[in-house]
C-alpha cells in the first residue's frame, strides 16, 4: 500500500465519498497524518450538519431565544417590546453564521491540502491490485483506501409529496416568512426542535408523534419534563397519535389521526428521522453490505470490502455531527495504520458515548444509559433526581428541571440524563463522568462553581454519594 | 468526646458560628452525620453570597444580560425595542431569587434538626473538660466542636467614608435607581462584574484598578481579553492607575490618580477585595492564631485549639462560596471523626482545585495553574490557545474568546483559562480534567456535542494531543 503524500490528485492515498461532518474529519486527520486525500463533494463541504442541520437549526433556535428574552424581560427589569419576526433578517444571520463556518472550513482544507473534487462520486470495487476506486462524473479515481461518508437525508412518508406546505427541514430552513400554524410531523430530535423555535417565534404549533411520548429515544423522565414544559408554553402536543392521511385545504394542510381526529394548520413539517444515502452510489455493486440502506461495518468501521471504511450517519447509530467526527478521526487513523504510519490502534467509537442534546427550550441532554436500559443490562441500579428548583443560577435564568443520574449500586454513574434550559452545555461533564466509569463519591469530591447551572450535576452526585447539601436528603 | 445525636441545645455535639455557605454546609453535613448541631448566626442563614454576594450579583447580570439581549435582538432577526430598566422590577426579581432560595435552604436546615441560635456569637477558649464554646448575647453554649464561618466583608479604603455617593457592593445591591455614570474602584472580580452589569444596564463606568491588568488572579491571556471587551463595550479602562484620593462634588465624586489625571462619576464602587470578619470574636483571646485577620489553620482546617476549626472566607484563600461549601462538608467529616463516627477521612480541599468565574460579559472562567504559575512550578510547559472563532455555537451567540490550555510536556493538563459569554458553565469540565490529571489525549477522545461551547474544549484537547480538527494545526 503506497504512503506516499507526494502522489498527485489521481493517485491518492485517500479518497473520501462526501464531505460532511464525518467526512470532512476524515480527510482532515489524514492529511494531518502525511497522506494524501481527496475529497469528493457534490455540494458544499461541511454537509447537513454545517448547510441544513445543526449549525442553522441552531441558529434558529437561538433567535427563538431571543424572542422568547425579549418577551419576557419585564420579569428581570427590562423595559421592552416585541415588535416582530423579521425572517429575512433571521436569516442573514443563520446565513452568516454558516458561510462564516464554511469559509474556515474551507481554508482549512486548503491548508491541510486536502484535494476537493467537486461532483457526485460512485464507489468502484477493488481492482486486481487491491484498490478500491470512486468515479465522479465519469473520471476513475484509485486510491489505497475509500472512505464512504455519504450521510443521511430527511425521511419522506410514503405517498406525501413535498410542496411549499409540505416541507422537511431542508425547507424549512429556507422559509420566507413564518405560517401563523404549524404540524410538525414527528416528535424526535428534528421534530421538537421545530416546534420549539417555532412557537417562540409566535407560531401556534402541534406536534404529532405516533410512539406515546416525544423524544422516544430519551430517558421517559425527560419526555415527560419537555411535554410538561411544551404543553405550558402551548404547543399543542398529541403523543399516541399515528397519522391516517393528509389533504391539502383551501389554505393549508389537515391531518387526520388513526383516532379520527383531524388537526389543521397552513403548513406540515415532516420529521420523522433520517435515512442514510446509500442508493446508486455503486455500494452493494462494489460488494458492501447494506442493511436497510445502512452500510454494515464491523466494531473498526470497515466495511466487508478491503480498503473501504464508513463514517457517520451512514452507519447504523445517533445521527450525530459529533459522531461522525469521532468516526472519521478514527478511520483516518486506521486508514494511515494500514498505510504503514506507526500509530498506536485509536479506541473505537461506541455509540453508547455519545452524548445526546435536543436545542429546545428547555433543553434535553443525556449520555450513557436511559434508566430502563440499565435496569435491563445489570439488573439493580440506583437513580437520583435532583430537582433545578435548588439550583441558585437555574433559578436565575427562570427554568425548570432537573439532573437525573443512573448508576450501578455501588457502582460508577452509567448514565445522565438533563432537562433545562442550557443544560446541552452540561452534558460534556457528564460524558466525562460516564466514560471514566466515576463513582459517585469521587464527582461529588470536585468543586463546581457556585451559582452556576453545573453545580445541580455536583449536587446530585454528593446526593447520590449520600451526602446531599442543597438537597432534602 | 460526645457523640450523641440526642443532646439538648445547650450541649449540641457542634456549634457553627456563621450561618454562610462554609457555615450552613457544615452544619448540614454534620447533621446528615448524626451530630446534633447549632448554628449561630446575627443576620439571615445563608450568609453574604446568598444574600448580598453570589446570587443577587448574578441575578443582576443576568437582567444585564436580557438587555444586551433586547439591544442586539435585531442582529437575530428579532425586532425588540429597549424602553427602559425598572429598577425596582429588577430587584424584585433578584430578592425574588434570593428569597425562594432562602426558603428552601431554612426549610433544609429545620428538616435536618439543625438548631438556628440568632445573634452575635463570640468564641470561648475550651474549659477545663477541653471543650471550647460560643457565648451568644450572653447566653454560653459548650460543645465537643466549635467551626469559626465568620465569612468575609467588603474592604474599606482607609479614609473614604461610605455614603450615598460612595458604595460597597453591599450597598449597590440596594440602589433604588442607576446612576448615570460610576467610577468602579478596583478591578478583581467584584469591581469587573458590576462593571459589566451597569453597563449593560446603561450606566458610563470607568474601572481604575492600581494593578497593570483587569482580574489579576486570571492568567494575563483572560485579563487582555477581558480589557479588550470591555473597551469595546465602553467601558473606561484604568489599570495601572492607583487612587491619590476622593472629593465630593455638587452631583458626585472625583477620583484624582497618582498620575494626576482625575475621574468624574456620580458615585464610586469600593471593590478593593473582602477581607475575613474576625475582630471581637474572641478568636486571638482564645488562643485562635490569626494572619492579617484570617484564622490560620493546618491543611485539615483545623486552628491550633482542640476543637476549634475554620472554613470558608474567614481561612486565606479563594474567597468563593463552592470552597466555603467544600470546606463545610469537610470539617463536618473530621468533627464526626472526632466523635467516633466510622467515616473514612476526607480529602483536604486544594485551593488549586477550586475553579473561578467572574460573570462578566464575556464571562472569565480558570481552573488550577495560569501559564506563569505553572512555569514557575514544573518549568517548560506546553500551552495551546484554542480561539471561539472555531465554535460554531460560540459564532451563534456571537461571542468571542478562547481555550486556553497549560499542560506539562507529554503529561497531565494542570490549568484551563476560559474567556467568553456562558463559559462559567464549563470549567467543571475543566476541573475534571484538571483535577483527575488528565492527559491531552485521553480528553481528546471523548466526544463532545455539537454545536456546543463545550466542544471548545474538546477541540482544544485535540489540537494538544497533535490532531486538530477544527482548528488551524
Amino acid at each position: 500500500m503506497s504512503s506516499s503524500p507526494a502522489e498527485t490528485p489521481d493517485h491518492p492515498d485517500l479518497i473520501v465519498l462526501g464531505g460532511g461532518s464525518g467526512g470532512y474529519a476524515c480527510a482532515l486527520r489524514a492529511a494531518e497524518l502525511g497522506l494524501a486525500v481527496t475529497l469528493v463533494e457534490k455540494d458544499k463541504v461541511g454537509g447537513t450538519c454545517l448547510h441544513r442541520g445543526c449549525i442553522p437549526t441552531k441558529a434558529w433556535l437561538h433567535a427563538a431565544e431571543v424572542a422568547d428574552t425579549v418577551r419576557e424581560s419585564e420579569r428581570f427589569g427590562i423595559g421592552a417590546a416585541l415588535t416582530g419576526v423579521d425572517v429575512p433578517a433571521l436569516r442573514r444571520y443563520a446565513d452568516g453564521v454558516v458561510s462564516r463556518l464554511h469559509k474556515g472550513l474551507t481554508g482549512l482544507v486548503r491548508s491541510r491540502r486536502v484535494t476537493v473534487v467537486e461532483g457526485s462520486g460512485e464507489l468502484l470495487a477493488p481492482e486486481a491490485d487491491g484498490r478500491p476506486g470512486v468515479r465522479v462524473d465519469g473520471r476513475e479515481l484509485r486510491a489505497s483506501a475509500v472512505v464512504l461518508a455519504t450521510g443521511s437525508q430527511p425521511r419522506l412518508v410514503p405517498g406525501l409529496e413535498l410542496d411549499d406546505r409540505v416541507l422537511t427541514s431542508d425547507q424549512a430552513l429556507r422559509l420566507e416568512r413564518l405560517p401563523g400554524s404549524a404540524l410538525v410531523l414527528g416528535g424526535g430530535v428534528i421534530g421538537v426542535e421545530f416546534a420549539s423555535a417555532w412557537r417562540s417565534l409566535g407560531v401556534e404549533v402541534t406536534v404529532v408523534e405516533a410512539l406515546p411520548r416525544l423524544l422516544p429515544a430519551e430517558d421517559p423522565a425527560s419526555s415527560a419534563a419537555i411535554e410538561r414544559a411544551y404543553r405550558k408554553r402551548g404547543i399543542d402536543v398529541r403523543t399516541g397519535s399515528a397519522m391516517a392521511g393528509l389533504e391539502r385545504t383551501a389554505d393549508g394542510v389537515r391531518l387526520t389521526l388513526e383516532s379520527g381526529q383531524s388537526v389543521e394548520a397552513e403548513l406540515l413539517l415532516v420529521a420523522v428521522g433520517r435515512g442514510p444515502v446509500s442508493d446508486g452510489l455503486g455500494y452493494a455493486e462494489a460488494g458492501v453490505a447494506l442493511n436497510r440502506g445502512y452500510v454494515e461495518t464491523d466494531e473498526r468501521l470497515a466495511t466487508g470490502v478491503a480498503g473501504v471504511w464508513a463514517v457517520g450517519d451512514l452507519v447504523f447509530g445517533p445521527q450525530l455531527a459529533h459522531r461522525g467526527f469521532a468516526h472519521g478521526i478514527f478511520v483516518a487513523e486506521e486508514v494511515a495504520r494500514a498505510a504503514g504510519r506507526d500509530l498506536p490502534a485509536p479506541n473505537p467509537v461506541r455509540d453508547e458515548s455519545v452524548p445526546r442534546v435536543t436545542y429546545s427550550s428547555p433543553e434535553v441532554a443525556s449520555v450513557g444509559l436511559s434508566e430502563a436500559e440499565a435496569r435491563e443490562r445489570h439488573g439493580d441500579v440506583r437513580t437520583l433526581t435532583y430537582d433545578l428548583a435548588g439550583n441558585g443560577k437555574s433559578q436565575i435564568l427562570r427554568t425548570q428541571g432537573f439532573v437525573k443520574l443512573v448508576a450501578l449500586p455501588d457502582g460508577p454513574v452509567v448514565g445522565v440524563h438533563l432537562v433545562g434550559d442550557r443544560v446541552g452545555e452540561l452534558i460534556s461533564e457528564g460524558q466525562l463522568i460516564v466514560d471514566w466509569a466515576a463513582l459517585p463519591g469521587e464527582v461529588a469530591d470536585l468543586l463546581h462553581p457556585h451559582p452556576t447551572q453545573s453545580e445541580a450535576l455536583g449536587e446530585a452526585h454528593l446526593a447520590l454519594a449520600g451526602k446531599p447539601l442543597h438537597a432534602h436528603g
